[in-house]
């Protein structure tokens, strides 16, 4: 038997999947860049199951690569092409475990839906705020071993912000466990923050508790054409002053990606008839039925207006207004697609630098010329921008966005560096980014983390060939 | 020589003090539990020369102490016996690298007091949040090793959450440096939180960059006295609703606390004449000229009233008074100095359960009897409170005490941890909570903190004896 029949052979039968449709579903990557093989999907049922199959893999050295929603945008949860990784799935473990309205918490399996969350909070009148594009299929482990960061980062935090405790498998086995939703405990090292956003290279998260927070009973939300894209940041700090930094999205896009998803999508309208470069779809809410959050937003309006950032702009007047807008934004990366694709750089610097960076960006892509079309948004209330590059018009894509990737991306990084920025903002590592932290990285961070990966998993088990790559360290 | 000796041999002598009067400000602790000594302290004027000391103490093996301001309740910062560990403060390295006021954001050397972090924000127009009883003589880089928590969590979270970046340098003397100031960065495993609060026993802090917040405009601060101590936690909530989450403070006071001081001080004013076994410090904030913040609090101090969960309040007027109530605050541990001191017990529990674990540790002092004396206050907001037991009056303190120790304090402890709480919320473990972790801790927890250590500083030079104990671990 080869070492990975003989852990499957110790499972028990119910929980191992043959299926090479079920199969199929993991061993290609979201953006369609990795394909790989494996002989079984396993779908423990509790944390116990997944802590007999990880020290399975231990025991007999096989490789095991956890998946969520296969939503990642770095190949992070793909196996390689040997044929002998086997791929772990949480999603029987789907229950929401407890819901402490009084203590603002919540505890879930790891394997719950982002969306079956967002639901569980509803049902008492709370929020979990983490709020992504990808929310009805991600998987909360997903979102916790990526630290996801999404649309309302810039009021509620990235996902690290919100957890408040993890149910870890070690990649020995041994189960971690710290669920106790406390907002403040410091007996020692915080081990938890590890494992966030350590993409399943150091043990399987297997349950957390999550913040939760109070709904909006007055949420404001705008759609805005601003003058130039020196306005940008300015206006995020009047609109946090303003309402009190109760800004809970802060989006930009620029006219380019709304041109894309309206070439793309004819039938989609324009909030602004207003022509510009550069939109922003703001909202802020609060809790509060005494506040007035519309009076508060209304004289960021006329400030910016006064002041002549803000062009044009539309306050939405019902929640059918607001999903408009929200619709626009979300399907900006369709946009894209229908477009022939783009090559994606998910960067963040400083935002006082933000500025600064889309139009140095914006100048190189131009000099490279060749027709290539700029695609830039994102959640710059983080500092968070997704640069992207897509082919001209009625150009075949595939080759031209392969030489963009030679030829401008290097490029785009250097002048990420140049800032002190990230290479990657939210979506993490991966298999993908690995050479760019070869490039880019800090070789002593690179080091540490090898040694920390090595102490805890010395047979790579977990997750090979993601995040710190398959390097032997020297653990001198 | 000693080891010691080859180190200070090998050292600038300018950075070298072996005045006793100056090193005895470090060989005691705070609290005066803990007495210690050693034969040097030493003074660096840079990172590169605390990467210098650091090599040569891994490379002689001599433990390194790490001290700040001197002012953590654990022993966290005191040498031992042996006279053979030598001290390093970072008092010299005290300089504001760079304010970036538009990206919100401040970096500073860890040898900073907090209080120069706050002017240096404010000299910006900003804020920085962390605040605490001793912002005068505590080191920023002692607030992140310890994570420090203070009154203001409730609203902008605990140190760990203000942390934007880190400079460390690593037990082998390597500089881990990433200081740039941005708010997402998914490029691999965040060690840098597992520096924050690791008390100095895997690295030496160095630099810091942290999060700036708006100042409030509009500030409103209340003393309350509630009707019973079931009133408190949904008081907070109701106040959270109003203020739309903006409660900077809820500070939660017992009346007995208010008692202690004001027989030590008869000079201080009581700000509410209502008699009460339980008082509130609140206090809301914006930064916006236009949300009505005041009227936000009127109602819900209205509705408190009306529900009777209020017994009587009152609103500062003037920063004279909102000074007023913060004094009485603040003073609070000076009115158990006064009164013989004693028996401190930092411990959090679910904001759900405060209220039922405030009601049943003073249960069992009142079993306890003896004319033990309670003082319970604290950061009720983040479920963390100082549950406090002094001796009776006009009885020696020290020996009371020290049975108050052996005997109320493991039944305390017991209670925190059938509430699945942490024995120590905010203080850290340093030497005095070690045996508290053997008994409560997580073994798992405990076992992978000691192999984290082991491969991080295997000669033990940083800080030994402390957070992870002098343990020889299995690193299998």
């Amino acid at each position: 038997m080869t070492s990975y029949e003989q852990v499957l052979a110790a499972l028990p039968a119910e929980i191992v999947v043959s299926d090479k449709d079920i199969i199929d579903g993991y061993t290609t990557d979201f953006r369609k860049k990795y394909r790989g093989e494996s002989p079984a999907l396993l779908r423990p049922r509790s944390t116990e199951e997944v802590a007999l199959i990880v020290k399975l893999c231990d025991q007999h050295k096989v490789p095991l690569i956890p998946v969520g929603g296969n939503t990642g945008y770095c190949g992070g949860a793909t196996p390689d092409e040997s044929g002998q990784q086997l791929l772990i799935s949480l999603q029987r473990m789907n229950k929401i475990r407890e819901v402490d309205a009084d203590n603002l918490s919540i505890t879930v399996d790891a394997g719950c839906i982002l969306s079956e969350v967002h639901q569980a909070a509803e049902q008492v009148n709370l929020m979990f705020p983490l709020s992504l594009g990808s929310q009805q299929s991600c998987q909360i482990g997903g979102n916790i071993s990526t630290n996801a960061g999404g649309v309302s980062a810039v009021r509620y935090g990235i996902t690290r912000d919100l957890v408040l405790g993890l149910e870890v498998v070690l990649p020995d086995g041994q189960i971690l466990s710290n669920l106790s939703p406390l907002r403040k405990d410091n007996r020692g090292y915080a081990l938890h923050q590890l494992l966030i956003g350590a993409e399943g290279s150091l043990g399987i998260v297997t349950g957390a508790s999550l913040r939760l927070f109070l709904p909006p009973v007055n949420r404001v939300t705008a759609f805005l054409a601003i003058s130039g894209i020196n306005d940008l940041m300015p206006l995020l700090a009047k609109a946090q002053q303003y309402t009190g930094e109760a800004v809970t999205s802060f989006e930009y896009i620029s006219g380019a990606s709304l041109d894309l998803l309206f070439a793309g999508k004819p039938e989609l309208r324009r909030p602004v008839q207003t022509s510009s470069k550069h939109f922003v779809l703001i909202e802020a809410a609060t809790s509060s039925p005494v506040l007035a959050m519309d009076q508060a937003i209304e004289a960021f309006f006329e400030d910016g207006m006064s002041e002549e950032m803000i062009l044009d702009g539309v306050i939405a007047t019902s929640e059918q207004q607001r999903q408009d807008f929200w619709n626009l934004r979300e399907h900006i990366p369709e946009g894209e697609v229908l477009n022939g694709g783009s090559v994606k750089h998910d960067v963040s610097v400083r935002i006082s630098d933000m500025a600064r960076f889309i139009e140095l960006g914006s100048d190189l892509v131009n000099r490279y010329g060749q027709g290539a079309r700029l695609s830039v948004y994102g959640h710059v209330g983080d500092g968070n921008v997704h640069f992207n590059v897509l082919a001209p018009e009625g150009v075949k894509a595939a080759a031209f966005l392969e030489e963009v990737s030679a030829e401008v991306s290097p490029c785009i990084y250097d002048l990420v560096a140049k800032f002190d920025g990230s290479f990657s903002a939210e979506y993490g590592l991966g298999q993908d980014k690995l050479s760019l932290d070869q490039s880019y990285g800090d070789p002593v961070k690179r080091r540490l983390m090898g040694r920390i990966k090595n102490v805890l998993d010395p047979k790579a088990v977990m997750n090979p060939g993601k995040v710190v790559g398959n390097q032997i360290c020297d653990p001198s």
